[in-house]
């Protein structure tokens, strides 16, 4: 099944910078795929901080239940990921699988198996063939190299149809620092966490506490507040890796995350993190149109999200909007739906910037015309005012295609 | 958009016996659609006790608040149903509308506004000219019959494919007493309530607060239980009349839910309200198959239908049935997203019978084709057992295909 690259995608993979202390390479091991790369080593010096957030699925894959097990001591040398198999609901066998993963690279490195962070993605319930990575994991060793960042977006694939990367420049203390990010998504796709795969980089010299505060903040405004059907997966993990290397240049040691020095770091962090998750969004299944989403005048930033993410996942506004129809009867329906406060009487909606209902009626001002012709725009701004109190938040989603069915339904025909 | 009729529709429509004390109406009022009816009149006898389950969307049609204040005095003489127009979303006009409605259909019938039930679906945020009731209510009264349930169901159509009603004949006391209902559905069907309308009518002399007890506990497992695309309606409306008519041929007066003298009716009563729940998920948008999943071994019946429900609102587990595709891994994602309790190496997972996951693995006495060829059933019945207490329950759904999205998408082309 050759997808078509999405329409939302950008127009190129964006320039990215080196990060100090990290090595990448990319292999073809043959885990499902035919004549494409399926596994990815991250080299990480010594001394190199992680911290970690994973899918709060019950049923999480093999890989994720390892990485929670070991972010535990907060260091990390190696990430190793396959696409193809998510070694998910795969019993013991799986368990074994992660561990052989581990203990092959651990070895052709020369580090601790619990050194290693895992992830896995592609089928869910196949046995994951973890003797594939003995016959490359040597190599891959000898091979890794800075940058690459393109390759290693590609490496971690599925149902992608574009690889996706992020990058920042940013000031700690008086050194210049670099956060490179990586991600992979597709379907399957919502919070908590809002991707199947992220790895951000950085030389910046952060603890590992620090760096889980920070990736904590970071994800309730980009990750997580993207969905694409609503269904989260059993293998959602975002690692966050800080080599420290950028000491050496006169970096500050940074051990909490409250540290005022911190202040560029986190913009820049918060800006690749929300970067990637919108091309998360760009790349869902099927999507012809990128939607934004915003609530305000809701009781709370709690609710307001509620709110958006009912819009968010409707199945009947995600039709209207691949009809291109500005529907707002049935973001009524969605806000209804909510359980949260909200007063029919008092709303009004927007669909990029045309007012079409005001105070609980269609605006009378509504030109038809005007708003089709909007409509037909690749991003669609929706925003809904509740007129309640101060709450505002907002979410990334994509319109709901026959592509989306057909990607996810007729992928046995 | 002439839609062919459901492939899982009943092959007709039930017989169905009149109901002493309602006399029933259609008429064609152009309130939307050409050349078809669409508008209900049920006439009442003086006496009819009513009861209601409504929408719990926090932004409700001008109807259901309608409705929801007139139930509490417990008294119907007459319901009055138009297709085309939710009068939804309307504002003050909508309240307007509902009224002169009612005062249009009191004047006619010789009754109280308040005791005129009123119920409306079809597009959401267009202004209901209620004089369209003026031309026609008359002629409704006079023409008002026993019996012609078909009739009735057609008129409350709306992109259903088919006409819902059910019957049940019951003892109270010695005395032979009717249940008859029907329902529209399709779209926007989700808990709570499931269906958007749905009307059923008895001869029984029930009180209003032992029927509204029966409604709410008969709801639960039935229209309740179906979800098609998880958007819930402004509008749904389930109501229940009993006439009382059969108090004259010595059936007894009840007036508390818990009256042992209720049990055949009260499973006659169930029967009908999932009979008309079902036909529901048979017709839901551009269905070919029908899903029943069953969860058992919860810790509880609320987890287990937190569980099913998951399940079943999963757009990724409905487009792999459309796909015929027993695609157990996805069932683990719809499990392990509930977050409710669930061990995944203790998951086990049936599709019409046949064990495909056992204990977190993938069945090794699984075949292939005979799954394949159980997956071409027009009924698919997909159960978990979850191997950690004794909660059960069950819900219907549909499979999500491209006619789904085609008929909520495009529309306007």
């Amino acid at each position: 099944m050759a997808t078509p690259v999405s329409p939302l995608a950008p127009a190129r993979f964006p320039d990215m910078p080196a990060v100090a202390g990290v090595r990448v390479a990319t292999a073809a091991a043959g885990i499902r795929y035919a004549n494409r790369t399926d596994v990815l080593l991250a080299l990480l010096d010594p001394g190199t901080a992680v911290a970690g957030v994973l899918t709060r699925s019950k049923c999480p894959s093999a890989p994720v239940d390892w990485c929670r097990a070991h972010l535990k001591a907060g260091k990390a040398r190696a990430l190793v990921v396959n696409s193809g198999n998510a070694n998910a609901f795969t019993g013991r066998n799986g368990r074994e699988a992660a561990k052989i993963t581990a203990d092959i690279s651990a070895k052709a490195i020369g580090c601790k198996p619990a050194d290693v962070f895992l992830a896995s993605t592609g089928v869910i319930g196949e046995p994951l063939r973890a003797e594939a990575f003995d016959g490359v994991m040597d190599g891959l060793v000898r091979d890794a190299a800075p940058g690459r960042w393109q390759e290693a977006a590609r490496a971690i694939m599925t149902t992608d149809t574009f690889p996706k990367g992020a990058s920042a420049t940013v000031r700690l203390g008086k050194t210049e620092v670099t956060i490179c990010g990586i991600a992979k998504g597709a379907g399957m796709i919502a919070p908590d966490m809002a991707t199947m795969l992220s790895f951000v980089f950085t030389d910046a010299p952060i603890g590992a506490g620090a760096l889980q505060s920070l990736l904590a903040r970071g994800v309730t405004d980009t990750f997580n507040a993207v969905t694409i059907d609503g269904d989260t997966s059993t293998s959602d993990t975002l690692l966050a890796f800080a080599t420290g290397a950028a000491a050496a240049r006169g970096a500050p040691r940074i051990a909490r995350a409250s540290d005022p020095r911190l202040k560029d770091f986190r913009a820049g962090f918060a800006r690749v993190l929300a970067d990637l998750a919108e091309q998360v969004a760009r790349d869902g299944e099927g999507a012809r149109k990128l939607v934004e989403i915003v609530v305000e005048g809701a009781k709370s930033k709690t609710s307001a999200r509620r709110i958006a993410m009912s819009i968010a996942n409707s199945p009947l506004v995600k039709t209207a909007i691949a009809g291109e129809d500005a529907n707002w009867g049935r973001v009524v329906m969605a806000v209804g739906k909510a359980g949260e406060p909200a007063d029919r009487d008092r709303l009004s909606i927007w669909f990029n910037g045309i007012r079409v209902a005001h105070r609980g009626l269609r605006d009378p001002a509504y030109d038809e015309a005007t708003v089709s012709a909007a409509m037909k725009q690749p991003v669609i701004a929706l925003k809904v005012a509740l007129g309640l109190g101060a709450g505002r938040d907002r979410v990334l989603t994509c319109d709901l295609t026959k592509e989306y069915v057909a990607i996810n339904g007729d992928y046995r025909s």
